[in-house]
């Protein structure tokens, strides 16, 4: 190996095209956002930061509308958030129902089984979603102690209605597992009137965030679950019963938080309660809206019923003879603008175009679909 | 729940003291680092991102000062690097001797006991290193198949030497992991060199970078020890082998990396290559020597043997009489210093002093001496 000082010429700064990010995420990050990313580090342990962690966890309450006080954003992207949520809630043994009608589904089941959960799924059409009566057929059948189910697919852009599935799971004497990845900011999950016993996101969706911070919320039922746990969690990063005294009064020492991910989310957050929910939300669903009646105006079959369409994630079926790398790659090319192929079954079928957060803004869908229409 | 509008009245801009992080991490970011965090996203999946990541490999493995294909950051923060590494390498049932001399010599024990290892542990007293035959003799007497040890142990100041220990373990025909958190980037780590079959690091030690990307690398042998395993890895978010195909040629979608963060990882590491490993060791020696007649010249008793103190990371003893907490207080109300206290059973009688990176500076030391020697 060289140390030789010079090594870095073959390293250029970073200097990176300026994408305009319509996929299923990461959104354009907010620049206010961006701006907090630079500010200079206080220590993990530092007052000053403490006080920010308690604010970003009040955001995050407001957000996921919920009183729960075990509120925070773990230390990792998405992917960890929905770790966490299953090593800690599943225990060895556990009957557990998954709901697979995604890619994301099918990693939930995944996780519940390498947590040595005894997993059983139910299935629907990609781009559809379950009914209640599904859902109970299913706990009838084979009781669960854990249910897990998407909320908004990523893979698929179908919206899962949860009320009523919830209710049903409860009857069942279970708790629910929600992934709000992509929902969480841009339409509505109302964790505590819907009953969710545990609900997890992402920061890089619909909060215009950098990855890296993960929004969770645990409510009293998820919390007596982890309590009465027999075996401890195998986890150590993700051990909920560690974290709850990192992110709890006590503030004892865990791991050293991702500090300048913390200070954008904070400021992603704040950015939300300034719109406030319910604009936000509006916002979304009339830009999807906008989204949808130019696609269809181009001649382009969209993938979900309309009643079941994610406002933040729009799937569009890739008419015959297109191909899809090919209209991907220009669309970066030429026009720096990203949208997405599909995911598992789906690839090489449909696109997938996201309008989350930031990057919600009529300006983006004008373009892409301008640049659309020259290519197809 | 309210979702006014108006909410965000309650949450301030952040505006944060600038505070001289002289604890034993964070360190100080480089100003050129939090500038390239605040670098608009492109997706984690964008061709120009898949270069970004393979220059950080490559400058990675320069640090490391390995070959090692399989070199990457961990997203995740340094704890999350300890995991990924006991997660993988230690399957259900495996002898492990973990060598326990301070704090994280017992994270790594607790970590490789959830894991299902059979641990066993050799200790010496905090602030001291094993030797050879210490080594030795544990394995005689109780084979393992996995070593774990703390190169830098962060909570002590001892610095473990590792050349004949890890000769030592592969005679016994154990694989070694060491813990280099504090290490990395701030005195020679030389893991191909020394022979070290998994390595990790933390981004905001001496790399002076803000946490959340944890550096990794793996050799042959415990290449080998993962592709036998007989059972899965039980972690998603760390597993190795679906890691190793996001960061090696295939860059399969495994979760979304935390962008930004890797941005400022590469800045970081670009700024240690211009400086040169070598002149950077001499620069956290020279300073830290600075450091160290100035503790004596105030009459300050240093924990560790010369000979075995890490550089970037002094630990002092509290002397008869002065209150711990009063003066860290004051310190960083009075002048926006932060030091560290101890841990474990280290608590209350030691200072920690962190000289890293961008924090290894003249005037850092100077300030640092003055204020302690008004108060003292």
């Amino acid at each position: 190996m060289t140390t030789n000082p010079h090594e870095s010429i073959h390293y250029p700064e970073i200097n990176l095209p300026p994408r305009i990010l319509l996929g299923p995420g990461p959104s354009m990050v907010e620049p206010r956002v961006l701006k907090a990313m630079a500010t200079p580090l206080v220590s993990h342990l530092d007052p000053t930061f403490l006080e920010l962690m308690n604010n970003t966890q009040a955001l995050l309450r407001y957000v996921f509308e919920t009183e729960n006080k075990l509120t925070f954003p773990v230390s990792g992207t998405g992917t960890a958030a929905m770790e966490a949520a299953i090593a800690n809630l599943v225990e060895p043994g556990d009957p557990v129902l998954v709901c697979v009608n995604g890619y994301f589904g099918l990693r939930l089941a995944d996780l519940a089984e390498r947590y040595g959960g005894q997993v059983g799924t139910i299935t629907c059409p990609w781009g559809e979603v379950f009914s209640p009566g599904e859902v109970n057929d299913a706990l009838n059948q084979r009781p669960a102690k854990v249910v897990a189910i998407v909320h908004a697919e990523t893979s698929t852009g179908a919206l899962q209605p949860l009320d009523e599935i919830v209710k049903i799971i409860h009857q069942h004497d279970a708790i629910v597992i929600v992934d709000a990845v992509t929902s969480l900011g841009g339409l509505p999950v109302r964790v505590d009137e819907v009953g969710i016993d545990l609900c997890y996101s992402g920061s890089q969706k619909c909060l215009s965030c950098p990855p890296g911070a993960s929004p969770i919320t645990l409510g009293p039922k998820a919390l007596e679950k982890l309590r009465k746990r027999k075996t401890s969690v195998p986890d150590f990063y993700f051990d909920l019963r560690l974290l709850e005294k990192y992110w709890g009064e006590e503030r004892a020492y865990h791991h050293t938080a991702p500090i300048s991910t913390i200070y954008a989310l904070y400021e992603g957050l704040r950015v939300v309660a300034e719109e406030g929910l319910e604009n936000r939300w509006a916002r979304h669903r009339h830009n999807a809206e906008y989204l949808w009646s130019g696609l269809e105006d181009l001649g382009l079959e969209l993938l979900v019923t309309e009643s079941y369409r994610i406002p933040t994630l729009t799937t569009v079926r890739i008419p015959a003879g297109v191909i899809d790398l090919e209209i991907r790659r220009s669309l970066l090319k030429e026009y720096n603008i990203e949208i997405s192929g599909g995911l598992g079954e789906l690839a090489g079928k449909i696109w997938r175009i996201g309008l989350m957060g930031y990057s919600s803004r009529k300006e983006n869908i004008l373009i892409l679909l301008a640049a659309l229409g020259k290519m197809l």
